[in-house]
């Protein structure tokens, strides 16, 4: 697959320290948020929005490996929740409606035929992945198809007006792939990568441990990324891979929500490493060892707040601290415009 | 002084936690939103409003300390910053337009004589504290005087219909001495409470660490809280105490804000215990060990993102993240009135 990404210039990040020192605050003293501004800076290439059009893509699929018994709930719930969301009811509904976020619904191989008519983008791979452990969740063209889907869907925002973008997920039994994913991209432990998901017991999260390492070593010797998001994703997972690069190439901030939209970030990484710049990540998901993942990763993460819900609900609650750095830049009044005494320790 | 501070009721805890337990998520996947949300149950009694109607105070006042060079910016900043603030062009003006926050600027004790017919709301206590190395910052009698304008304050908020309130600062030298506050009150070293401020020189920080010792030094026979405050506080300090206090009395949540809004909020957990439980902390300021402190408080805060600021805004950006906790109590589905199957792990 070719895609085209612009590399960020490091003459905006000067322009925009630049700028940022000049307001009225002792330099340095808004941190992240000035560190998110000055790349918002760069992403946007020197025009500032007044303010960001903000739009999540909450991705359902289904995963065989479900079927096993890794998650604590049925899996029915990817249904039963893809409703939830059609009707407003879900965390990512009200935390979207509070920060003004627009969410959009994607089926991308929900185990279920929808009935028409509804308020749901159809972009249905399969009834689900097949089964991890024994065999690939999905085709190399089947995924393929999902990163083209997550493409189209960025340049479609990109048409929308929208400027600031983010992934959700919901997929019962997703953070096995994605605990799969993790290790194998990263080269972490197994036991470092798998938690208690949506809450399993102990007892479960050894079979799921298990279920990890028999994956990881099913596909050892496969070393494409596209090969192994194939083999190891889900359909949600790839959406959010795809949506990942396609903000890149239209030049979208991309926040990416907990572990799921991680994974899917980490393929898109792989798969095409100069949307690296364009992604921000919000909040240390309270999911097994993420903070060691991010680490890994070498991102930072806006927000620690113990989540580990998915949806894209972490991304949206972060999409406010990433325009308070947008409005910081725009709006702050400078020392000199404002008459105001710089530092006297320089 | 005598205060009347509402205990909150544990049942209060109960009904919201089973209350939350039903939404259709997993049980405590939303981690520090779910902890906000209880408490607020109880602090409005089992009635949840609407929404929340946030406002902040900003206090501005000088310090006599200032003079004696612990600061990396000329005192006059406070006056300057103050016309910034009523002009809107400062950091905190920018936020809480942002979050939809009501902005109130409050001139404590600034060492200059603000013309009338400004927004400013004028409580000035002296201009400017005394030197706290040889001499009490202020009189007991003004700091009294400090507590009941905050606790005024708290009550004209109660009747605008505000049901949370926040503190900021803005006082040029008064991270010295919040420093020797929290040394004095918690009983920490002096060398773990002293940072860099505005952002001085190493020089700078070791003169101010002696300026701390010597304060304590002449305090250090002082046992009542209030006495302390008034010995080694300032007029916004203890202005920020006062409206801790009253946002309990009122029972309004308050947010408190970083280093120096940390400080005049555990001088009034000093003063009265019972506010502890209306109080948010809203970041882990950069200033000096702040972690350390407030775990020495036993509290945690919302966000991380390298603040050290002041005026209030990191408040103001939790303040997000607090009303997003109302909204999740309010407007999510349950498991039931969605047809979502709760988990199958219990």
């Amino acid at each position: 697959m070719n895609f085209k990404i612009k590399k960020l210039k490091k003459e905006y990040f000067e322009i925009a320290q630049k700028h940022i020192d000049f307001l009225t605050k002792p330099q340095g003293s808004l941190g992240k948020i000035e560190t998110v501004a000055k790349r918002l800076f760069a992403i946007f290439q020197g025009n500032m929005p007044e303010k960001l059009n903000k739009r999540v893509y909450v991705f359902a699929g289904d995963h065989g490996i479900a079927k096993i018994g890794v998650s604590a709930f049925p899996q029915d719930v990817t249904r039963q929740m893809v409703y939830n969301f059609l009707r407003g009811g879900a965390a990512i509904n009200v935390f979207s409606a509070h920060n003004d976020v627009d969410v959009r619904v994607v089926d991308t191989g929900v185990d279920y035929d929808f009935e028409e008519n509804l308020e749901l983008i159809d972009m249905k791979v399969g009834r689900g992945t097949k089964n991890i452990v024994v065999e690939p969740a999905m085709s190399l063209k089947d995924c393929e198809k999902c990163i083209n889907n997550g493409r189209k869907l960025a340049e479609i925002s990109k048409k929308d007006g929208i400027n600031l973008l983010a992934s959700g997920d919901m997929g019962i039994g997703n953070t096995t792939p994605s605990s799969v994913l993790f290790s194998k991209y990263l080269g972490l432990d197994a036991k470092d990568v798998v938690g208690k998901g949506t809450g399993i017991s102990d007892e479960k999260i050894l079979f799921k441990l298990d279920t990890v390492k028999k994956t990881l070593d099913r596909i050892k010797d496969i070393k494409d990324p596209l090969e192994i998001l194939a083999n190891a994703g889900g359909f949600e997972i790839a959406h959010i891979a795809g949506l990942a690069i396609g903000s890149a190439e239209q030049g979208i901030p991309y926040v990416v929500d907990g572990f799921i939209s991680t994974a899917g970030a980490l393929a898109a990484i792989n798969i095409c490493p100069e949307i690296g710049e364009y992604l921000f990540f919000a909040h240390i998901s309270a999911e097994a060892n993420y903070k060691k993942i991010l680490n890994s990763m070498g991102y930072f993460a806006l927000l620690d707040l113990d989540l580990r819900l998915g949806e894209g609900t972490g991304a949206v609650l972060a999409m406010n601290l990433i325009e308070a750095g947008l409005k910081m830049y725009n709006n702050m009044a400078t020392f000199e415009g404002a008459g105001v005494s710089d530092t006297i320790d320089k």
